[in-house]
């Protein structure tokens, strides 16, 4: 059995004056590895992709076709998890090989996406690969929940190109008392993330006591990126991934998801929200 | 000069009864090739990323950081476009070159990320790449309006798992008559249209005469994959991307967006949506 397609976690819920704790559905985000086989050719990953668990031999061979790799009807023989008796039941869910039935109808590029351990991939994994890299820990930046709930806002009004196409996401950062440090727009979220990482970055501005707020969802990707650069605080305008819950609570991150309004949804250290005495 | 960060289109707006001509603001995507350059080694290509133009430098540099490739301060002593004269300016203004001023911070994997040509890249060499590929004609299938704006309710009714989580993207396969076909929810947009593309490859079932609907935005990507499946029409809840655009057009695809009540913007082959005579 693969996961289930959805992850419960204990949140805090941010309502107007009231705080209440409660059970929250999140969807559940993992890593998934594609190795391509061929008569001639043993089996060799050539991609982990973050996916929510389920219809995993469709996304595979829905992903061969769009590449160009299994185009002619019939080019795909056999699609099917990784049955290595070594690694966890998690493991092998989160590894597909796709068999054709001969060469490939075009040639796969070197093997791509995130590298992975040698063989079978998991949440666990993909956390405890970030952890070997050795970050500095992040800095617990403490905001007062007025201004948590006011990033939307002032993440919107900082949006010169949004109004004009909808076609936006956008992340800033922000001081606790919710000035404005940077704010940047991409048709990726991940990349208007690293933006304004890399303003900071070529400005030799610090970090520290910054609050990174985020115009969509939240992804593992995005916790990563506030991890490598030492960010204690998301507030993001849309749902967290399961992944991205874990990652927040594994590196100490403060995780507010919905926040619309007067209220949010905090995943991961909400002790960092200050609320009114 | 880096290309704008919006780029116009001409397009029709079906609103109502009534279908008006005008201009449309769409963000502009654009390849970005990254290249890593340290003393002793030269410059090599690393990813190539679909971005939105602009902070380039900084995307560069906050992608470093978050790869953990340049984490000590100071590790980025130059960021620059490409001056290769045999590129065009286009070209030179989609690759960045990051020097480091020793050894990396951690070791870059294997070039990832989709392969491009050997030096410089652009919007237009993206298609051309794909036009290469020789995938048969798009089914120019042909669909009423009132069905194209039936579709993302059609499609948000059958999502499962959105209302429990509001965190994940779907896509679907309709008849033109507005049949559900198949519909699948994940995180990743691109994964949920590899999904339904690929249940039509397992289970054998003709593309021909569907409708591909997904719940977002619709850029580079999800495109590429209707080009490769040989889908006529999408039709996207959300805004496209210049790219999106370019490549709808270039291989006969209907592209609509921003479908919702009685209204959508098409942004390419707008004869394909049959109106009451």
């Amino acid at each position: 059995m693969t996961k289930a397609p959805t992850s419960r976690f204990k949140v805090e819920v941010l309502d107007g004056e009231r705080t209440s704790r409660r059970e929250d559905v999140v969807v559940t985000e993992e890593p998934l590895e594609l190795r391509l086989e061929w008569p001639g050719r043993p089996p060799e990953p050539l991609v982990v992709t973050m996916r929510t668990p389920g219809s995993d031999f469709e996304l595979a061979a829905g992903f061969c076709l769009g590449e160009g790799f299994a185009v002619r009807p019939g080019a795909i023989r056999t699609v099917a998890y990784c049955t290595d008796q070594r690694l966890t039941r998690e493991q092998q869910f989160n590894t597909v090989t796709v068999t054709f039935d001969g060469p490939p109808d075009r040639e796969p590029p070197q093997r791509y996406g995130v590298t992975s351990a040698a063989c079978g991939v998991c949440g666990q994994q993909s956390l405890d690969e970030l952890a070997d890299r050795d970050y500095a820990p992040v800095d617990p930046v403490e905001v007062s929940v007025d201004v948590v709930r006011r990033l939307p806002d002032l993440l919107r009004e900082a949006q010169p190109t949004f109004g004009k196409t909808g076609g936006l996401h956008a992340a800033g950062l922000f001081t606790a008392d919710g000035r404005k440090v940077v704010v940047k727009e991409d048709v990726g979220r991940h990349n208007a993330v690293d933006k304004v990482v890399g303003w900071t970055v070529l400005n030799q501005q610090s970090r520290k006591g910054l609050v990174l707020a985020v115009s969509g969802r939240a992804g593992y990707e995005i916790i990563q990126k506030a991890v490598a650069a030492g960010i204690g605080m998301i507030v993001a305008v849309g749902a967290p991934s399961s992944l991205a819950v874990d990652l927040a609570r594994r590196f100490d991150i403060t995780l507010a998801g919905f926040a619309r309004g007067d209220r949010c949804v905090v995943y991961s250290k909400p002790e960092r929200i200050i609320r009114p005495a």
